[in-house]
């Protein structure tokens, strides 16, 4: 049994169980949750303590004297048609009062705008009213049949996260934390002498567990206390009047209330961003960075550590940012929800370590009789491990109530196998760097500052919309191969850069992560082309490149060798529809799973292979472009299957399949991860089950082996 | 047994069978068909003679003296990436050099374009040179991966009809017939000429059957002797330098390739039409109407009635447009596929009769031993007496072989019996207006120009993209509503026409017959809009009103309640799943078959009541806008069930439920025609089963039926 690497939940009066738990499971961190606090008792143990630290929020004896501080956002009223010239829009309609009310303090008439949705035009605020009394705002001289909404500005007078709680576990009369804005002067000062007093007071805490700094990612509720709108990546609540001010001041231009409104996207990560609010997210970024250096640097000099929670109000940390390296944090902890959000928390640079909090939370819904809850940690860390194989975080973590967990002995027993795998595989591969034959890039409009976080709009929730596209980052996570994310500016600007061998371009058309009207760039076309032609592996996933423009949708149709039918071209005969039933890529593959898949895209010619093709469309093809490939998938949602056709969907669009049968293993239930500086190599059992394969050294010497459910097995070279 | 109306193919050496046949069907006239010919002695029989008349091809003689007035057509090269500064194309490669010549008598700097569909430029005329001796086009100073085209003027040396048959039936050396262009001087007066002379020395004939006037659909061979495109309606063989010129001075601009090429979409009618393209068709529409007219008046001179088929070379004839009266013809003859086809045919305005060509055709494909041409013959007759009950024909016929249908005795019955039921139906109703509640029309880009032509490529061919759509003509062509055709245009020059019920929208986004950019058109918007709040129907299938623009895709959501998620809107929470499983539309709908359907379409809110929900979307709802309502239905492939289904979905729309249960019957298999002028209605069972029903009269009151298959019972009032 090994120690540390691994942070405890705990709570008051259970002492002498925290011992034990921190023995069994070699525990080095204690830390508080929401709702459980730390007695003296347990703070005084031998093990660094957390401490959950509100830097912007549960202050409300600070928030309600300063009501014009509060957080603001700019929220858009349903959509209302006028019927005759008159239009009366009850803005607040459908929004939870408790969490919003509309900003009255500040001139409407100059940070409100009424827009004509069906001309697109702004109503002159000469032919508007606002009457404050009742929230509406009335229109004027409007056009009979056209569709009007308002796009208001409201101060959020209740924290989304405290707000989720409180509901969600019904806390009653519970005051509502304000969350109030750090921009602003008297804000700006209290967070700073309140934090300074803190410290002081807390001697014991070893760790301020920053949850997080100032502005919480968007989250609005409904009038009926459920959620309206939630995006994970929203900067939606950084918005202000003081703010607006200094971004013009700083930027040279002013923003609209429609830069945040966006349509009602609220810019949306599936819009292509604009430039205004690539600026917008650089001028917070850059606030967030120098403020939240001044509170880390107050936790150093206080001899603590300062961690971030990477969630609730971590917008405008970017930790994929330029900025995030000059904040100084220690460390980031992170939920794990599967191996694509283990590597969005590994993969963050400029930290000392980084740590992961598993599932499941030790909440009644999973500790309840008749309930076991090794399974859903079996899973979990199985998908985790995955990518720790290649890119290990530094500790991991629990969350909720230590003494729920503590009735399960058989889960405290799989927990202390867990920790001494972690810290086994840590100790083994920290810093070392994996074998990979290959190097990807994720293709779309957001480049590195969104690395690990494509097609997301909750933490980790499953969208119909977006789960044929997660199965590519999920399995990249734990893919022997180097995975980067580049932007269509990178490569507008430099070119596809010299390293890679297959970029992958996924998504719905118009879509960010496709690209939309980025494909009508003739530099960022023709390069890709031109790489490829070269050499280069170009994959793309659901409708890649696509704009419908110049004859075709697919705009690299020609190196895809696929595009797809919107109708115009149904006088053209399609003939090609014969199926390669033997190809490299499915080789492995059972039966197909395109997820959502993909309507009506078809062959263009002989020339390309098809390989997967039913219901009169393909759904998977690949074609030679000079000397490189196109393949096009339909869908990949994640499966071990999907993640092993991806695998030689790479070695094939890379032209690279001779190097399939070296450092792999030929089930695709079972992965080997190779480290060439210590000479070891790891087999790993990603199922539940006993698993038989075939591997291959790196000569292609092959061996076989019995992997027992769940085991890794190292070997010496 | 009644007799006429009908029309017999027969052959030489087939006389006493003739004879026996004209008896037996009550037949009135005879025709040839490709391939056979009638002799002197079936000539002379006492029935009309119809005899098929090319006026633009099987006249080699003549076309094989002026090639240079062979027809011509613009195509379309491959698209060629270059991967240096020169790039060769041989824009041949893929076309049937026995079907397609290039034009190299006209100067190709001045009738060609090189286009960059990268960019979108057209390459000057310098950078570009013509090597004849090897149809190429060398691209000096290309771009490198930009992709290029080379639009082409070329002859058309065989006629299509021709050529389809010709391979089809393996030919030989049998000629290839030259389609000669009548625009030109010699061919104009040749076939002049011709006609007259031919009038004289076929005094037998009575009917000419024009098959047809000047120009062939596009149809064109790739270099399998394949089909490489077919355009049911295109206008590509309409082209030379002469049109263009003559276009030039009677328009008053010029038209360059790309208005026919059209980035290789050749003008779909699935593309909405540019006004140059409109212009074009008025243009040749003109021009046929003007020189048909002629001919047809060298044959009322002659005393033979002219009639011309539907296909083939119609090109121009435009039975739904404005010039078509002035033709003179007295008869429309065409092939009827179904109800959609048959009514194509029957409403055609200003002729004096029109004939509908029935399936099967007497071919060895359905007339050999083991198979049973009735069930065929039967299922063409009830789909087409569907269509016959509302706006009927003048006269039925058939195509082929007779001394093949000959063999099959209880086929002969069969048809006697079908001749019977249609020259009864005809008595009864020719010129009798049918009962209707419901006024319907299609909207789309084409409107009247297109009546009962909307979602085709082919005649009456089934496309993987199209049947989802086609099964709404399909319905309405039976159903007892009154159905006409109009266009966003009309809709904007003079709004929606006042005795409209309910306005039908289906298609696919962006394309003609869902409309595309013209849903940007405020006029267009708000006139649906206010018209529908009035308590006007819309129907919406598919992608209805769909661009994605101000916030939305459909751009008459608030009217439908439903848009459809592109990704943007992920973030916005969407509530609204709940099922009204008793609804007034689907009361007979046991199970749904929504073709192709429609993905990610969701609910607005509340207010809209959704119908049928599965696999995360809406596939059919309504929604009460105003005084009137919007209903959305994700796709309608024709089938009994579905064709209720739309019927019910009218009267929900229009708000005319209480008028449901009058005039009409519970079971869909049955359906019920009104004819007040004549105090009678007909019960119609439209399947090959026996039916039971509950009738409704104009009171309301119930009656019960038992229908024998495919039985039509008339009643009187």
């Amino acid at each position: 049994m090994t120690k540390g690497r691994l942070t405890l939940p705990s709570e008051t009066n259970f002492l002498e169980e925290t011992k034990e738990l921190i023995e069994r499971w070699g525990a080095d961190a204690i830390r508080d949750s929401d709702g459980t606090k730390l007695d003296e008792q347990i703070k005084s143990l031998p093990a660094k303590i957390y401490t959950t630290y509100f830097v912007a929020r549960a202050h409300n004896e600070f928030a309600e004297k300063h009501p014009e501080e509060t957080q603001q956002l700019y929220l858009l009223s349903d959509r209302i048609t006028a019927v005759n010239s008159s239009v009366t829009i009850s803005f607040m309609k459908g929004f939870l009062k408790e969490q919003i009310k509309p900003d009255y303090q500040n001139d409407a008439k100059k940070w409100w705008e009424v827009i004509d949705r069906t001309s697109g035009e702004v109503v002159p605020t000469t032919d508007w009213e606002l009457e404050k009394a009742n929230d509406q705002v009335i229109i004027h001289q409007a056009k009979a049949f056209h569709e009007y909404t308002v796009s208001f500005l409201a101060y959020m007078i209740w924290d989304p996260t405290q707000m989720y709680n409180h509901i969600t576990n019904d806390w009653g009369d519970k005051a509502h934390d304000i969350p109030f804005d750090v921009r602003q002067p008297y804000s700006n000062h209290h967070m700073k002498t309140y934090l300074k007093q803190w410290l002081k007071d807390n001697p014991d805490t070893d760790v301020v567990r920053f949850t997080t700094f100032y502005y919480h990612f968007t989250l609005f509720f409904n009038d009926q206390r459920k959620e309206k709108f939630v995006d994970w990546f929203g900067y939606g609540g950084t918005v202000s009047v003081r703010a607006l001010n200094d971004f013009e001041a700083e930027k040279g231009y002013r923003l609209r209330p429609e830069d945040f409104i966006d349509e009602g996207y609220y810019n949306s990560t599936f819009r292509n961003p604009t430039a205004a609010y690539l600026d917008y997210i650089d001028f917070i970024q850059a606030f967030v960075a120098k403020e939240a250096k001044e509170l880390v640097d107050m936790v150093h000099a206080s001899g603590k550590e300062a961690m971030m929670f990477l969630g609730d109000n971590w917008i405008g940390t970017e930790p994929y940012g330029k900025l995030f390296e000059s904040i100084g944090l220690d460390a980031v902890v992170g939920s794990v929800g599967g191996g694509a959000t283990l590597r969005m928390l590994a993969d963050i640079p400029h930290v000392r370590y980084t740590e992961g909090r598993f599932l499941p939370y030790f909440f009644p819904d999973t500790f309840h009789e008749g309930n076991n809850p090794n399974i859903e940690a079996n899973e979990n860390w199985l998908t985790a491990r995955r990518a720790i194989m290649r890119k290990p975080i530094d500790r991991i973590g629990y969350g909720g109530y230590l003494s729920l967990a503590y009735k399960f002995p058989y889960f405290v027993d799989y927990i202390a196998e867990v920790a001494d795998e972690f810290r086994d595989i840590h100790d083994k591969i920290k810093d070392v760097k994996p074998h990979t034959v290959l190097k990807v890039a994720i293709l779309n409009a957001w480049g590195a500052l969104r690395s690990w976080q494509t097609h997301m709009v909750a933490h980790a929730l499953w969208y119909k919309q977006i789960y044929s596209y997660q199965g590519i980052l999920e399995s990249l996570s734990g893919m022997p191969v180097e995975v980067s994310f580049i932007s269509f500016d990178d490569i507008i600007a430099s070119g596809v850069p010299a390293d890679i061998d297959v970029i992958i371009n996924a998504g719905d058309a118009e879509t960010a992560f496709s690209g939309g009207d980025y494909w009508e760039n003739t530099e960022l076309v023709t390069t890709i082309r031109k790489w490829v032609y070269e050499g280069g592996g170009f994959i793309g996933v659901g409708e890649p490149s696509a704009i419908h423009k110049n004859g075709q949708f697919f705009q690299l149709a020609q190196v895809l060798g696929v595009d797809k039918e919107l109708g115009f071209t149904l006088s053209t005969d399609k003939y090609f529809t014969e199926v390669k039933t033997e190809h490299f890529i499915t080789q492995d593959t059972k039966a197909f799973d395109f997820g959502e898949g993909m309507k009506n895209v078809y062959a263009l010619n002989a020339d390309t292979e098809i390989i997967e093709y039913s219901n009169g469309e393909v759904h998977l093809s690949s074609h030679d472009y000079g000397e490189g490939r196109g393949v096009y998938i339909a869908g990949l949602p994640y499966s071990i299957e999907n993640s092993r056709l991806l695998y030689r969907s790479l070695y094939y669009a890379a032209r690279k399949e001779e190097a399939f049968e070296k450092w792999n293993t030929t089930n695709p239930a079972c992965e080997l991860n190779y480290y060439p500086e210590i000479e070891k190599f790891a087999l790993v059992n990603n199922t539940m089950d006993s698993q038989e394969t075939v591997y291959f050294d790196g000569q292609g010497n092959r061996f076989e082996v019995t992997l027992e459910p769940s085991e890794i097995r190292w070997e010496e070279i």
